[in-house]
């Protein structure tokens, strides 16, 4: 591909946030990649540009039809001053399979993953330092020709922006309590559901602040049709062990195939343990409950690595999973792949990308 | 309420477009509404503005979560230059049923809509005079906070954009052929399916441009749980004329409440003819039409008003209706709803709402 980068640095860097108080996705780092498509050219115009408003027609189609994908991955700083980041081919392929989905065309994904380590890079000094803290990247797409037919876009603006931000576990890691959700509906076969699309997120608010306001932290999703098949946890793929055994629901075409699922299934497969992918009924794992056989449960997605269940609300009944404690396998998971995040366990599987090629000034 | 509605003329209007060529929903007109939202406030600083860009943070959820709800209307010009609003108050209430199922805040029904007739009347020479012609109206929200946690927004926009637009049937009604969706769905029971919100368009697309592929203009929606039942046809209701008899699917949780479609089922209430909302089968339909029962079936919606189907292709079988012409039920009932929407046939039912006091200047 012929696209040259361009890079324009900003005269006047922000002043950083408190490091020790950084939250999620509220700090935006001094710059951001954006590039253009428009049927002629194709994308064109990648750049890398100080953090800027975008000024968009009232009539762009995003308002209006949600032609939208996204992406969300994290740059680690290690001990030595290294930046590393787990997996990052794996998210822009999905980026292409969400793309496929939504009607929106294709990127090169060697090209836009180049870009991504060059804005890392040269963010670099927004990456914190504090333990579980780190650099949140956001590639996303979204339609913009200002037209109210509808059909698919033909402009488009891919940007990454940065996000420096806050240990997920800064008290400690704590089970979360779960509602399984029987009303409202993530995604059925045949909709959007193995899309990263911004409807899929907007769809789950309403059962989110349902659930919050009966306790509970996260929704667990059943499946569209029959309403009985576990699908995912809030916007976390889910896993079960029971008996020694791991399950977690198959990639059916309405779940997300996260880059931790895929990981930690990786990591249970290379130490011996039996992982079954596979159409998971609420029922199985409440027979588990009552038999004694659920030994741990937990959800996984970027933002928490690894989060813990310590409790299901299921049609009244509370399956309360290892005494509300963190389980050992979902430990060992957590500190596996955070210490391969973080550049302290070997990095056996090739999944660490360091982005600065000297040691980093901070 | 205690909002007051500002409003700032431009200084320079537009040159007007050729108003016997303006297609659908590409020409904007020179004045837009606009208010904000955020939880102190409420809605505050509703006005009427030159229609320009709207500036936002990369970060604004609605390119990365897409809460964005839609409404879409139209002001018709009468003989004597009356432009009439056809039941808006209806728009207006399907808005904040689509808010409430997307976690956005309601509006003030009555405030909105006159102020949606403030704009068109300020508007009013932009309402185009040839036959079929009309001004789409296009409320529309969608949430501009900063934030890249997943939950609802704490601040939105509302704006309403005008655009001229051409005859539907420029050259005489046609019947459209119509794929029988198998593989994709638009929604299922607990989803978003009966709210206007942006990802249930984006979501739609690839169906769309797949049908198209395969000589079909549009698709029939199936239900999302069985694939059996029909549900919509593109972005319209759907209503099959059997044996004297009209049905259409009825509203499930997962089809939008039209207002064409509500129109349709009063006027052939007032006209005697039986009118059943029911779950219809696939199935049914087939059975109808090797009987030779199926007498004629079109869509209805904003856009088209009513749209005859002349073909219907499902699982290999080509169903053809009417001979592929407009049937006569078709027929008098776009007559007699485009009749009512341009003065020319008595409003019995109080549907049209007239915007301008005096005679418009053009």
């Amino acid at each position: 591909m012929a696209l040259q980068l361009d890079v324009v640095l900003t005269k006047q860097k922000k002043e950083k946030p408190d490091f020790g108080r950084l939250g999620f996705g509220q700090h935006f780092t001094d710059h951001m990649f954006i590039m253009d498509y428009n049927p002629e050219k194709g994308w064109y115009d990648p750049r890398i540009v100080p953090y800027a408003p975008v000024t968009l027609d009232p009539a762009a189609m995003v308002f209006h039809y949600g032609q939208a994908v996204f992406e969300g991955l994290k740059a680690y700083r290690t001990k030595d001053n290294r930046i590393l980041l787990f997996r990052p081919e794996k998210n822009m392929q999905r980026m292409n399979i969400s793309n496929d989905r939504m009607s929106i065309p294709p990127v090169d994904e060697a090209f836009l993953l180049d870009a991504l380590k060059k804005l890392v890079e040269i963010e670099q000094d927004w990456v914190p330092t504090a333990p579980g803290t780190s650099l949140y990247i956001r590639p996303f797409i979204f339609s913009t020709e200002p037209y109210l037919g509808v059909r698919a876009s033909q402009t488009y603006k891919l940007l990454i922006i940065l996000s420096p931000v806050g240990a997920y576990y800064a008290g400690g890691m704590t089970p979360v309590k779960i509602h399984v959700e029987n009303k409202f509906v993530r995604a059925v076969r045949g909709g959007t559901g193995n899309a990263k699309t911004a409807g899929n997120y907007a769809a789950s608010l309403k059962a989110q602040n349902e659930a919050k306001d009966l306790g509970y932290e996260q929704v667990l999703w059943m499946d569209g049709v029959e309403g009985k098949y576990i699908e995912e946890v809030g916007a976390m793929n889910v896993f079960f062990k029971i008996k020694g055994e791991v399950w977690t629901p198959a990639l059916n075409g309405s779940i997300l195939d996260g880059v931790t699922r895929n990981s930690v299934i990786h990591l249970l497969r290379d130490w011996g343990i039996p992982v079954q992918e596979k159409r998971i009924a609420m029922e199985e794992i409440y027979q588990a409950h009552l038999n004694g056989e659920l030994e741990e449960a937990f959800g996984t997605g970027t933002a928490a690595v690894i989060s813990p269940i310590g409790e299901l609300n299921w049609n009244g009944n509370q399956l309360c999973i290892h005494e509300k404690s963190v389980g050992e396998l979902t430990m060992k998971l957590y500190e596996t792949l955070t210490g391969i995040q973080y550049g302290e366990v070997e990095d056996k599987y090739g999944w660490t990308v360091q982005v600065n090629e000297t040691v980093a000034s901070s």
